[in-house]
C-alpha cells in the first residue's frame, strides 16, 4: 500500500494535527473541509470560484452519478473531472448512505444491495465490486468502499450484522482494488461503522485498520444522535482508528462539529450544510449565522463580514443581500453560497494555524464562544 | 434639450442605423440589445460577467424596485448603481406596463393609476410626476414617462382615451423632469402609443415626436398581436417618430423581432426572452433554439456554440449542459444566462457590423434563413 499522508506536526495540547494528503490531482493540506458536488457541480457556484477560494478536493456522490449521468456518458468523457472541468481532487462517497436514505425498495443481502432509483424508479444492484468499478469510470482520487448505513438506536444484533457486512465488502472492494492495479488511480478507502455500541465501534476501528486501505473513514456518524452522542463516539472511535493514515468522517460541517473532529485527529470532512444554507439566504461568521431575510438587514450598508475577500462580501452589503433573498434572486443564493465556502475556507485556514502555533484547544474555546453567543 | 444621440452610419439599402448614444455611465453603440434586471439584478449572472460580455445598458423595472427595496433604501444607497454594483447605464421602464399586466385592482384617472402590490396587495398611487421622482431615486440613465398600456384589439374609443391620457402624461412627466433641472441627470423618453389604430398611431408619434424629449419609446408592440400586425404597425410607426433621437421599442427580444426593429431603424430593445429561456435550459445559436433537456444532447462532447467565448462554450460540453439541466441544477441556468446573453451581444456586434458595411439586408436574410430553418 503506497503512503498517501504525512503528519507534519501534532498540537501540542490535543490530538489536532496538520498534515499532507498527496493525491493524483495534488497535494491537500489536511485539515481539510471539502465542499459537496453532488451531480457534478457544487450547487450554485462555477467551479472557477472554489478554485479560487482554494480549494483542491471537492466531492461527488456516487449515487447520484451512477443515476445520472450515468456509466457510459463518463465513460465516453474518460471521468468526472473531464466531464465538469474540474482539475483538481475529487472523491466520492460510496452510494451506501444514498440506497439507503433516497432510494425506494431497498434490499440487502451478503451479495450486495438491490434498490430503485428515487428519479424513475428503475432496478439496480451494488456490490462492493461494482461500486469500486463505478468510482473508476468517475475517475475519483479517493474512492470509498460501499457500507451499510444505519441510524441511531436500532437493536445490538442488527447493528451487529450490518458492521459484520461492511467488513466483508470492505474486503472484497479492497481485493477488487487490487486487481485493477494503476488501471486506477483513485484511493480506496475503508468505512468503520457499528453504530452507537463501542464494544462494535472498537471492533470496527480495529478491523478496518488492519486492512491495507490508505485512509480510513467513521461511517455512521452525524446521522441523527445527539450532540453528546457524536462526541463520545467520535472521540472513542478515533482514539483506536490507526493515525498512520488520513482520518475522514462524513457528512460534517457545522463548525462545533468540524471543530470537535479536528480535536480528535481528524483530516477530512464534507458537508452539504455550508450551500444548503447559502441557498436558503443563511450565511456563516464568526459571530454565528446570519439569516439575511430579516428585516434588520433591509439598510444595512456593511458586508455579511468585513474581512472577508468573497464576491458577496467585496462588492455588495447586507441591505442588497436581503433585498436578493426577499425577492428569491439566484444571486443571492449564489454571492451567498460563495460566502459561505469562502467562511469555511477561511476557518479551516485559522484551524491550521492554530494547530501550526500549538494553541488549537484555545482557538476552539474562544471561536465556539464567539460563535455560539447570540 | 441636451442631444443624447449622434447618427454615425446609415445603411445604404435600409433604415438601419449605426449610433453613439451619450449618456450619464458613459457610451453606447447602437443598435443596442438591453438585458432585464427586474429586481437590480439580471437573474442568474453577476454584473461583473454582463460588465465582461460587454454590456453598458442594462434595464430595471420600476415598478418592481418601487415595491422592493423600496425608495427608502435606494435612497440611503445613492441609487441603484451604487446599491446592486453596477458602474454602466441603468434605463428603467415607467411601470406601466408592470401596473397594467401584475398588480390588483388598477384604477386609471386623469392624476394617474392606484393599483395593489402583486406582492402584498398594499396600495399605491403612480402619477406622471411620481414615477419621474422614482427614476430620480433610482438613479437611471434614461427614465421612461408613465404611460397607459393597452391590450391589441381594444375598441378605438378606449384606444384613443388611454392615448389621450399618455399624451397628457407625458407632458407633465416632462414638466415635472424640467423642474428637477440638475438634480437629475437622466434622459427622460416619451412613450408612443395609439394601440393598432393608425391614425392613432401617427397622431401619437407626431405628439410625441414634438415634445422635448431626448428620446423616444415606441410602445404597446409585442404585446400579443401576430408577426405582421406588429412587423405593419412597428414600420408605419417607425416611419413617423423622428429620427433626430434615439429610439426605443421595448419588450422584443427574438432574433427576427430584433432584425425587423433594426431595420427600421430602432436603436435600442430589450426583452427578458435570453435570460428566462436560459434558466428552462434553451440556449441560442446560429442555427435556432437549442432545448439542452433533449436525449440528442446527452452524449455531445461539442460545446453549444464552437465560435462563442463564454464559459458554458469555452469550458463545458452540450451532454455536461444537458446533465446541468435535467438535474436541475443552478450551474445550467447559470451557464445557460451566460451563453444566451453572450450569444445576444455577438448578434449586435454582427449586426453593427453589417450596418457598417452597408448590407444589413443581405444579412438580415441570411441570418433568419439559417437561424429558423429548423
Ligand atoms: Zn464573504
Ligand atoms: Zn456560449
Amino acid at each position: 500500500m503506497q503512503t498517501i499522508f504525512t503528519e507534519t506536526h501534532k498540537d501540542a495540547h490535543s490530538n489536532a494535527r496538520l498534515g499532507i494528503l498527496s493525491l493524483p490531482h495534488g497535494d491537500v493540506q489536511t485539515p481539510a473541509f471539502m465542499p459537496v458536488g453532488t451531480n457534478g457541480t457544487v450547487k450554485g457556484i462555477y467551479h472557477d470560484k472554489i478554485e479560487e477560494i482554494g480549494y483542491n478536493l471537492i466531492l461527488g456522490n456516487t449515487y447520484h452519478l451512477y443515476l445520472r449521468p450515468g456509466l457510459e456518458v463518463l465513460e465516453k468523457f474518460g471521468g468526472l473531472h473531464n466531464f465538469s472541468h474540474w482539475n483538481h481532487n475529487l472523491l466520492t462517497d460510496s452510494g451506501g448512505f444514498q440506497v439507503f436514505s433516497l432510494s425506494g425498495l431497498r434490499k440487502i443481502s451478503e451479495k450486495g444491495v438491490a434498490f430503485q432509483s428515487h428519479i424513475d424508479g428503475s432496478r439496480h444492484i451494488f456490490t462492493p465490486e461494482k461500486v469500486v468499478d463505478i468510482q473508476k469510470v468517475i475517475g475519483s482520487d479517493i474512492a470509498m468502499c460501499l457500507d451499510v448505513c444505519t441510524p441511531p438506536n436500532i437493536e445490538y444484533r442488527a447493528a451487529k450484522e450490518a458492521m459484520h457486512i461492511t467488513h466483508n465488502w470492505a474486503e472484497r472492494a479492497l481485493n477488487h482494488r487490487k486487481e485493477l492495479g494503476d488501471a486506477f488511480k483513485g484511493n480506496l478507502f475503508g468505512i468503520v461503522q457499528g453504530n452507537f455500541y463501542k464494544d462494535l465501534r472498537k471492533e470496527s476501528a480495529e478491523v478496518l485498520s488492519a486492512m491495507d486501505f490508505p485512509g480510513i473513514a467513521i461511517g455512521g456518524l452525524s446521522v441523527g444522535e445527539t450532540t453528546d452522542q457524536f462526541n463520545e463516539f467520535l472521540a472513542y472511535t478515533a482514539d483506536i482508528v490507526t493515525k498512520e493514515k488520513p482520518r475522514y468522517v462524513m457528512g460534517i460541517g457545522s463548525p462545533d462539529y468540524i471543530l470537535e473532529a479536528v480535536e480528535n485527529g481528524i483530516d477530512m470532512f464534507d458537508c452539504v450544510l455550508a450551500t444548503r444554507m447559502a441557498r436558503n439566504g443563511a450565511v456563516f461568521t464568526d459571530d454565528g449565522i446570519v439569516t439575511l431575510k430579516k428585516a434588520m438587514h433591509k439598510f444595512d450598508q456593511g458586508p455579511i463580514e468585513s474581512e472577508c475577500h468573497c464576491t458577496a462580501c467585496t462588492e455588495y452589503s447586507r441591505a442588497y443581500m436581503h433585498h436578493m433573498v426577499k425577492t428569491n434572486e439566484m444571486l443571492g443564493g449564489m454571492l451567498a453560497t460563495e460566502h459561505n465556502l469562502t467562511y469555511f475556507y477561511r476557518l479551516m485556514e485559522k484551524i491550521r494555524l492554530a494547530i501550526a502555533e500549538d494553541r488549537f484547544s484555545s482557538f476552539k474555546k474562544d471561536y465556539l464562544a464567539r460563535f455560539y453567543k447570540r
